[in-house]
């Protein structure tokens, strides 16, 4: 069935296999290098760099899609909050120029980052920082063992790890989800 | 004309005279404590506590509103992107129990954050920790002294200072702007 679906692009990036959740005008996919377990991305399909480049369907798509998959990852990871963040343009610490919103499970108490709430952001921008070269040199050797450190140091993930999340986070979709709601 | 709009509560806190944005669904403020120049709140008009409280129509306008009012402070402040980003429940760092999006302008050389990006983060949050309390404090005491330093000791604006910016932002919009436009 996914094979009938249209691939999906992240800037230049081919990511389809990593996407658990599309309409037609937007998508979430799981990440090569999760801060916390569930960080994922939600993401425009059409391939455009800046927020004020939507238009007003893709907008609505984008922002539809950011509350439900927010609402699933926060209950599937035993989370309490979400910390929903876009880095609109380079100046800002955008990485990859396609729009996207980081989505990351938070827990009040018992992650990593429960004690010292801020320290989430500077591992953000750090991932961020990493991101494209990270995702196209996982695209070229996709058999790197599977490694995800509290450290900076931490590998991406392989590709079998992130398709075995995806196709486990799949699961807590409906087929009503995937349906493309714009007005 | 102003006197004859509705209130704007954020939270419990009447922050009518701050804004300079609204729709019938969303509006949008001046921040008592600004981490940079431009920083602003993008607020539904209802107080629900999280995104995923929010109806159809009131996530359409309030991401409407951030697109466009995100659009008018880059170029006003003369920024170059922008970072947006919600803390979206208490675990997440949200210290005011209102849904609002922070809109900072950013810019690529120039401001203080240029060269180490990701301090702006925790600024922000130790700036959420305090919002609440700030703008309590600030309804009671309206008379303190401008003053926006670097360090985090700089007190909260007078709301004679914010009302002046807030007028000022009121001239960037138009009148199309302030229509609602839910489907």
């Amino acid at each position: 069935m996914t094979s009938t679906l249209p691939t999906l692009l992240f800037s230049t990036i081919e990511v389809t296999t990593q996407s658990f959740y599309r309409t037609s005008l937007s998508y979430a996919i799981v990440n090569i290098k999760p801060i916390v377990p569930g960080h994922v991305l939600v993401v425009p399909t059409r391939p455009v760099p800046r927020i004020a480049d939507l238009n007003d369907s893709e907008l609505i798509s984008l922002m539809r899609s950011v509350r439900r998959v927010g609402t699933v990852v926060q209950r599937v990871y035993g989370a309490d909050a979400l910390t929903i963040a876009c880095q609109d343009g380079p100046a800002a610490g955008q990485s990859v120029p396609h729009v996207h919103f980081h989505i990351l499970p938070r827990k009040a108490q018992g992650d990593r980052f429960s004690e010292d709430k801020d320290a989430i952001y500077p591992e953000l921008e750090t991932t961020e920082a990493i991101l494209m070269s990270d995702m196209q040199e996982g695209a070229e050797h996709r058999h790197q063992p599977f490694k995800v450190d509290a450290d900076e140091d931490r590998k991406p993930r392989s590709i079998e790890e992130m398709v075995s999340e995806a196709n486990w986070l799949k699961g807590f979709f409906t087929e009503d989800d995937l349906r493309e709601q714009v007005d």
